[in-house]
């Protein structure tokens, strides 16, 4: 894996700056939403040399729109803005943005370097490391993507101001994902904290814990051929709370999904690995109180288990693959569990959440 | 770089059965175009094991169909026929298919197994190895993919008595090329040929010389840093060619162009490095009575130089990069020309075209 700048410092600008002198492209473009344009170009444009005279491409917000029109739009506005082999393409946003904005860069004539500053604390903790990119395609997350590692990626607390509490929730989820698969201390620090009223400096290094915990597993393993899924703790099932929420017309933050597949996916492992049940009960009740529940009957289950069987991390298509725990830290991944199993788990979810 | 099965043999479908058997993928799919359906599939599937129950793709023949509506239909078919991540794609056809096929499957949950089987003599020597995958886009050829090499290809010539004297010369020119930048034995022996008198077992023997100097090539510099630009030699003023005659609508084959591209651009090479004036004859010489003349005047001069200077081997907007050679085997990479340069090149290329 080639190496990757990872900066964790709230004067981006600098840093930016320092990169684009370093890498010196023939061209510079930054990538953002509608949202970072207003909210976040604006304060980088008056603090760095370089964003200045950069030409910015815009695509519209939000996870529907990490598409291939948008993508297309992207190349686009590369060719006409004349890119070349040695420009260079700065991702300014959350996880939709640092996804194609990756994906873009990797792909344009064959790869061009690009710069990610996530402005999510979601972005931040997981989307802008670890070289994901990809678009949704027919109705499916990331199906087309590609493995590219940003050249480098500027982590700042810097942004968050701009994000509401549920923005603030969701990439928490992934940080205490990170615990729950590092160590005790890690997770302890974590599930102590009430997120909403964190101050920047303690959450700049919460965040760098984390991110280190990702980096370090992705340094292992970047094609996700073996540790590297110990990441996907929470998301066989976190991932199919999110399509049905999308099918129901009422889709949910990313990370809110997460959390709640982390409460399903951690009673699987107390069933099939005796994951301690204080620990379980712990998790179900944070989350619970900091991200209520998502409502699901049993008429869901049927729709649940076809959107897990179509994930990605699935080998074949007839088994449902899961990352499980026996306890924090200890990582088991290629685990299988049963349409049986998943079914009861479902049912003590819903305990949990009093539903 | 990963390491790639590069099988030389006519008797492709015992190869293909033991890769299925090899990978043992949990899908396999054939991608082909309109014509390698018609004209080579039915062999396969009356030989192969395999290939009898995969699912096929097709899409329509002809780099015009190298674009991103063709490469959405084989997503979209992977999506439909249930691929997984341990599916398979085997790639069956000339360089449209190889090349989008390879990038289809690099991108596909950001990158699935796939083989190529080239079908010409343009995609054995050239497309099927060395893992430039992409599409067409915006008029521009090849400006979006990704370097990702096939798991293995397969090389023959057990197809292409199905192919006419244009493409078996179009293919030819890029054996001429390797010949030129490899050294001075294989280029006299491939020099020596009447390209369309050759026996089979003859042409696999010289295929193989021929993708083994581009093979090691590529293993030393994978996503073309440095010295793999070699391969470009007669492509800047080829792909020029290329793109005007798309222009005039009247498409030209791409082996052709680099024939072309190859006499202005040792005609450069002896202006700036001295390069021998009777091997530049002798070239000039063959590929006129092999392949006619490109018809050019120097109205033409101001567009071919546009389209030079828009060529991905361009470091910056402003330079016109070439590969040349001192002699044959002594490669020159990163040579700059002026237009002043070019102009007298192409003067000097109407001259030997007799136009």
């Amino acid at each position: 894996m080639k190496h990757q700048d990872l900066i964790f410092s709230n004067d981006v600008a600098s840093h930016l700056d320092a990169l684009v002198e370093k890498y010196n492209p023939s061209k510079l473009f930054i990538l953002v939403d509608k949202n970072t344009r207003e909210l976040v170009l604006p304060i980088l444009v008056n603090e760095s040399k370089t964003a200045s005279n950069a030409s910015v491409i815009t695509i519209e917000a939000g996870d529907t729109n990490k598409n291939i029109e948008s993508l297309m739009l992207i190349w686009s506005q590369l060719v006409e803005g004349g890119a070349t082999r040695k420009s260079m393409l700065i991702n300014l946003g959350g996880g939709v943005v640092t996804d194609i904005g990756g994906f873009a860069g990797a792909t344009f004539k064959r790869g061009i370097r690009f710069v990610n500053i996530p402005t999510t604390l979601l972005s931040a903790v997981d989307a802008a490391v670890g070289g994901k990119t990809g678009i949704n395609f027919h109705g499916f997350k990331n199906e087309i993507g590609a493995f590219c590692e940003a050249e480098a990626v500027i982590i700042s607390t810097r942004f968050l101001s701009t994000l509401s509490n549920e923005e603030l929730l969701s990439g928490y989820a992934e940080m205490l994902k990170h615990g729950l698969i590092s160590n005790v201390d890690t997770y302890n620090r974590l599930i102590a904290q009430d997120v909403t009223n964190i101050d920047a400096e303690q959450m700049l290094l919460l965040l760098q814990e984390s991110v280190l915990v990702k980096k370090h597993i992705v340094e292992e393993d970047p094609t996700e051929k073996g540790i590297r899924r110990a990441l996907n703790l929470g998301h066989t099932a976190g991932h199919a709370f999110e399509s049905l929420a999308l099918h129901r017309k009422s889709p949910i933050p990313h990370g809110y999904a997460v959390a709640w597949g982390l409460v399903v996916e951690l009673v699987l492992s107390h069933m099939q690995l005796k994951f301690p049940s204080n620990e379980l009960s712990r998790l179900a009740t944070y989350i619970y109180e900091n991200y209520g529940a998502f409502h699901i009957t049993c008429d869901d289950y049927p729709s649940l288990i076809e959107f897990m069987r179509h994930d990605k991390k699935n080998d074949s298509a007839n088994e449902i693959n899961f990352t499980m725990l026996k306890n924090v830290g200890d990582i088991h991944i290629d685990c299988i569990a049963t349409e049986e199993d998943i079914k009861t788990a479902l049912d003590i979810y819903r305990d949990f959440m009093h539903i």
